[in-house]
This record gives structure tokens, sequence and C-alpha cells, in this order.
């Protein structure tokens, strides 16, 4: 198994997007700053180098399918797949999906939630980028990453717009020896 | 107010793309052929083309923002966003979007549900594509309307890869003045 650095290829601090991410305190509960990204999608040079960014470390890594993650990274992964000429699968929340699922439970701070995947989408052997708006514990991302494997495909990144390093999410997917990239880190958390 | 004709710029009957869109009958009850459109997205040929042709009739129309409706609206609008080189808004059901809202109610078979939009997402003007990817009576896409109208943005179409014209929602948009597009209809319903 390969250890990919933390911060591969995320080195660079995008300051003009993280300008356009509005923090919103207290949400959904007091303590939270919320990091809002509806702000940056809404910009459309906001949004053009977001995706841009976001897809540029695996634009020549054959990517065969994103997997976006319900629901923001639906709108980001929907985009990358465009820009990399490559399927999208949704990865959504439990009950969702019309078809035949398999699922994977994944913990949250209070219980345990489930995202599914349909069971045929993923083609065994395919190259798969894993697309979401944030990571932050990266339960969800975990999650992802073993419903992609248990399908059969092989798990060629991440790709995040917002890291909350504190949480240690990329750390995570580090140690399950993926590969993740990020263009916003806020601290603090 | 004006009338655009049903089908406006839809004539086009896509077959490739029906071929990739799996039914599922008597989902999600008996009765119902649900139109699968996670095997077309999975295709990467098919998204393309899917999202090729959605955004076609809008490339001239300077959209501003292109309003995409929660789930599926969101991978087809992300994609649609980023071709016109225009920004997002999701469109959500209520309760999921972290900053203040406005909602707009609209009928379901049995009572009723709300969609909402950040009340600072559209700028007072804006030229608004709404994008979502089945329209069926229409219910949920009028109420998308209404919110965007009520922003102060002004609707310049909507598009859609299924129509089910026995649900006459591409006919409901049409009387509300909204021209509207759609890749592949399904007869039946």
């Amino acid at each position: 198994m390969l250890f990919w650095p933390v911060n591969w290829a995320g080195e660079q601090h995008v300051q003009d997007l993280e300008d356009l991410i509005r923090t919103i305190p207290d949400y959904p509960k007091p303590g939270i700053m919320f990091r809002d990204i509806t702000t940056l999608l809404a910009d459309a040079k906001g949004l053009k180098k977001a995706i841009q960014h976001m897809a540029k470390p695996f634009e020549n890594e054959n990517i065969d399918a994103v997997a976006g993650i319900e629901a923001r990274g639906f709108i980001l992964g929907g985009a990358i797949a465009d820009r990399l000429q490559c399927g999208f699968i949704p990865i959504r929340k439990k009950g969702k999906l019309p078809w035949k699922t398999i699922g994977q439970e994944y913990t949250l701070e209070y219980g345990v939630d489930v995202i599914e995947v349909h069971e045929d989408a993923i083609a065994p052997g395919s190259r798969v980028l894993i697309v979401d708006d944030l990571i932050a514990t990266g339960g969800t991302a975990e999650a992802a990453v073993k419903l992609v494997q248990r399908s059969g495909g092989n798990i060629i990144g991440a790709t995040f717009i917002v890291d909350l390093p504190d949480l240690g999410g990329m750390q995570r997917l580090a140690g399950l020896g993926v590969r993740s990239h990020k263009l916003v880190a806020f601290g603090g958390h």
C-alpha cells in the first residue's frame, strides 16, 4: 500500500477561493463554524477555478468515473466528470437510489449513517476519483472509498474544495493509501 | 408574457441517450415506470452528450446563473454552469441550506412540499437557467421558477434530460412563459 503525503498537490493556498466561502458561526449548532461554499459556487469565476483546480491533478490519470458524494459533491462531481471526459456515479444517502445497492456504514458524532451506490455502477477495475465539497473527519470519504473498493473499483484519489485539517480527514485517507487534494484549508476546529 | 412552444429546441429525439436510461418498473410504487438516469450518467460519452445538448440552446443567452434542483439537478447543473461559464445556485429541499432562505410550496400527489433558495443567492435582474434531470407534472419546476422570480431573477429557460409529456410539465412551464428544453421523452404515463 502506498502512503501519499497529506496535501499532495494541494499545497497551493487559493486565497481568492477562500475569500468566496462564507463562514456561518454556530451552524448547525453552537461552536461550529460552518463553511458555506454556495457563495463560491454562485461566482462564475470562482466556480470555474474551483472545478479546474479540483480536476487538474487527475487530468492524466485516465479516470473512468467520478464518484460524487450527495449532495454538494454532485454539483462539483458532475462538472469534474465532464472536464475529465469520464462517467459520473452518485453515492447517495440510504434509500435514495432506485436500483439494487450496496451500502456502507460510517460513524457520526452520535450513531451511524449509511451511504449507498448502485451495485452495478462501478465496472471492475475502473479508475475512480471521489469528489466532495469538504473533508472534515473523513468518515464519509472513507465510507465512499470502501464502497468503491467493494464494488471492484480502484480509488485513484479524492478531491475537495475545503479541508478542515484539525479534524484529520486527509490523514485518514492517506492511511488508507488514498491521495487527496484540497484547494483551501480552515484551521481552528 | 411570451408563450414559447412546448419542445422549443427540443424536437430532436436523442435515441442513444434514451437507450442509456434504465427503466425500473413499479418504482417507487406499483404502476410507476421509473426512469433511472444513473446508467446514462455513468457512461462517459452519454454524460458528455447530455450536458452538451442541455446547455446548447442557452449558449448565447448570457446566462448569469444555473439554478439546479436537488439532487439530480445538481449533477447536471454544475456541469452546465461550468460550460456556460456562469455561477451555480442550489435549490434545495426545506432545511438543507445553511443561510437565510426563501421558500416556495408545491403540491405533491398527497400534501405539499417546500423548496428553498438562499435569499441573497440571485442578483436582481440576473438571467437564470433552471436545470433538473426530469420534468413530470412540472410542480417542482414551477416552484423553482417562482423562487427565482421572487428573488428578482429573470428565468431564461429550463432544461431537462427527460420529459414525461403525458404529465404536462413542459406545457405548464410554457403557460408561465418559460421556454423549456428536453432531450428525451417517454410516453405512457
